[in-house]
């Protein structure tokens, strides 16, 4: 038996949704905002690609067994009327003292139950100011 | 005056363009793949988010001025009517003997002109196995 899964109507809720679950170490609440795919793919930073729900929820429940705290930042979006691809400055706490910066693009897919999680790859970030945009007004907000 | 801009009427023909640009060192064959637009974001391995035209062909400039030796091998694809999401495993000879491991996310968008690129995010890969699908026939050809 397949639990219900929540509707979200816009790819921010599922992304407020997902840093959420993540918050809260909730495992099935996480693999809930996904699409429910063969096709999904998820890449944690330095680690190698996941395809599938399986090895996704697999990959997940290593990283939820210990003490996670992420900020997500300057979220930029790009949208479609079907798809959504958001890309994040994350900050996450790794000791009291210490922040690792890391970048995330989460990509969202419009289905008839709402907007769900394809993909999501995350990776540590480089210094910051190197490449960034000259000209203004160049955020996806 | 803007130069004429190639029209691809597949991602895939897009990606190949696209490593056929980094294996000649070609910049402007390569931006010449991309979305004219203020919202392509680009991360580098290790490297910052960068935004617009303008940094992202900075950013290029900078990793052509340097031999690249990039083979794309396992290319999975998330497609929809008009956005087409595709994960590489591309392996970088960094050295006569030495090569290194990247996943790669690529975007694209299909639009009046064709196929284009909107986000590219390569990340230095994991051990290749540590989280591979169990399951047969879930990639995405």
């Amino acid at each position: 038996m397949k639990s219900i899964k929540p509707i979200f109507t816009t790819p921010a809720a599922v992304e407020e949704a997902f840093y959420d679950a993540l918050a809260r170490g909730d495992l099935h609440g996480l693999m809930s905002l996904w699409a429910d795919d063969d096709e999904i793919v998820c890449i944690h930073p330095g680690g190698p690609r996941t395809t599938g729900v399986p090895a996704v929820r697999r990959a997940w429940a290593i990283v939820l067994a210990g003490r996670l705290d992420i900020r997500a930042r300057s979220i930029q979006r790009y949208e479609t009327l079907t798809t959504s691809v958001s890309s994040v400055i994350e900050e996450i706490s790794v000791a009291d003292d210490e922040n690792v910066r890391c970048i995330a693009t989460h990509v969202f897919v419009k289905s008839a139950g709402g907007w769900r999680i394809i993909l999501r790859h995350a990776s540590p970030a480089g210094d910051a100011d190197e490449f960034a945009p000259v000209s203004t007004g160049a955020t996806l907000h």
